[in-house]
């Protein structure tokens, strides 16, 4: 995959659409996230966001104990990358996924999550040497095993095992990450640390050691903090703030991170005076949590997209061939998108980053 | 990038999500398109919607005297696959693209469009060999020219260049693709063929040879066909048929095409009675368009999808590890997420064809 710009070029002579990430931001990010924290919970950000070891091993530098993501694929190019602790918040199902991950396992230390019983006997019949964490369901109506006695009855199948280890919770509330206020926000976080405690206390009344409850996201993960019932963190897409989160009415505890991560794109065309149209349309920037905005320019808006292209309204219009920089509306499938992160500071591309798990569905 | 499958598997054995082509209904979509225009026009299928030489070479197998596409890295790709005759249906801004498209443009027969003057001059200026088109807005708002005299003015221009030949208009008339009667459609294609007619009417009233007017898509194309005023139809999904193209009223002249493209998806989940989880959300199967359907499942129903999850519900869950195949709701962005086509007859994959166009923004 041929790079899309090279070291010392000027941000404005990239060949557009670019997937740009502003170094300063992104760095000020990390920082903000571990200062938010201090030692009060451990860190494993979600690599399911950027798909990117660059930025794992950053994480890590920062003071992270390792990454998650969604996918045996993704875990597959993180530990290609160099990363040595990858969680999958995800259950792993069938047995293509079941044996690579038992391959996987003997390379660095994996965890994964499990809600089935036969599920988890397929993992154990493979070999597999792993951390698994039961996962809770605590308000997202997604996968999970319901709190309680269920998790329970689970757990004790899971210390049988040798080769298993039990970790402990997989707790995410996931629909709490995008409600609009502080408040409904952490109404949804405190039920879900209800949840929880119930399930450890149930677990360690049972003599079973719960070591680790993980979770919680950009949107809220302070409130997980403060709650207690979190010994571990998993938020992802504060490295970038997308234009979706930063609708989030953002306050204590919580701090605000930067917009890191854009899209370049040019004016393809001005074929009237009520619109310019760029040459970034859904291919280029996710439009699943609406359009994205566009920076530093609050007099347009990005109106419309169809796959190559985007409608740009407003007073004062962009001429012709000018450039604009967007802010993806949902980061994670937009990064998706790309094979690289042309990594700019202060106006000039200083690194180029492979997506390597950019497509790592499986 | 390693193969998702491998030859003589069976599709259930194929690890997922996966991207699945049908090949007996591909090929009977092939013929079908084949059979409705007849000698009456020209085909030059879109690949926009594949980014896949190995299926341009079957359309042009077929009778298509070409393809399009909408980027310089599409044609690029797809020159590289040894594909003859590229159509850029867009417009080309901006120093490195008309670089690049120069440079193609002596490896293959190149066309482009414009529609503004001081584009049209970069081009020029870059020694680049080339059929140019003038797109005209014929109704979809995006980019082109107003039908009618700016036309004119801009034609006078190009006659005037060595390298460039005046090749015709490009009118596609995208809004009226969707439209879900047949009735409204053919009114949209009714005022979009008018606007041509004028302008082709004053071209050669002024002594410019219109030698072409190309455009359409497929849920139109036929109609362009009947008015009479297209020589050359631009179809793309029909290789595929969506979900959301088969929402539309398909019925006399344009005939109906099958399903073909799949999204092959497992249960991963089932946490509870009302749902079942499975492993494609909206990184797997794009989700502008509405959710997937399910294929030969009307009793069941894709309702949500997050990055890497989708939610079914219905009467009849599927168990933990069953397989559906998805019907993405629009085929051009879902494939934009692979790098293979598991191709599969009768249950079986016959071929693995790259998507060497996959990612192809710039």
């Amino acid at each position: 995959m041929r790079p899309p710009a090279s070291i010392g070029q000027r941000l404005e002579d990239v060949d557009t659409p670019a997937l740009v990430l502003d170094l300063d931001s992104f760095e000020k990010n990390l920082l903000t996230l571990k200062e938010s924290v201090g030692d009060k919970v451990r860190v494993r950000p979600h690599a399911k966001t950027h798909k990117c070891p660059e930025i794992a091993q950053r994480q890590i530098s920062a003071g992270a104990v390792g990454v998650c993501c969604q996918k045996v694929s993704e875990a597959e190019a993180l530990v290609d990358g160099g990363v040595a602790d990858v969680l999958i918040t995800n259950e792993v199902v069938g047995a293509p996924k079941i044996a690579r991950l038992a391959t996987l396992s003997k390379r660095a230390r994996i965890g994964v999550c499990v809600d089935d019983l036969g599920n988890l006997r397929a993992i154990e019949a493979s070999g597999a040497r792993l951390d698994v964490y039961i996962e809770i369901e605590v308000g997202m109506r997604r996968c999970g095993v319901a709190p309680g006695v269920a998790v329970l009855a689970l757990a004790k199948e899971i210390v049988k095992f040798r080769k298993l280890r039990f970790a402990g919770l997989q707790a995410y509330q996931g629909r709490a990450q995008h409600v609009r206020t502080m408040r409904d926000r952490r109404l949804a976080i405190r039920k879900a640390a209800q949840a929880v405690r119930k399930t450890k206390s149930l677990l360690e009344k049972a003599g079973i050691d719960c070591h680790r409850v993980t979770g919680a996201g950009s949107g809220s993960y302070m409130l997980e903090v403060e709650s207690g019932a979190w010994d571990e963190i998993q938020p992802g897409s504060y490295v970038f703030m997308d234009a979706d989160y930063a609708r989030n009415e953002w306050a204590a505890p919580l701090p605000r991170f930067e917009h890191a991560l854009f899209v370049l794109s040019t004016v393809m065309s001005r074929p009237a005076r009520d619109r310019a149209i760029v040459d970034a349309g859904l291919k280029a920037s996710s439009v699943d949590s609406g359009m994205p905005g566009i920076w530093q320019r609050p007099d347009l808006e990005y109106t419309h997209a169809s796959d190559e292209h985007g409608w740009v309204e407003g007073r004062k219009l962009p001429a012709l061939g000018d450039k604009l920089l967007l802010v993806p509306g949902h980061c994670d499938p937009t990064v998706n998108l790309y094979d690289w992160y042309v990594c700019v500071r202060r106006g000039i591309v200083e690194a180029l980053w492979p997506i390597t798990a950019r497509g790592a569905v499986t």
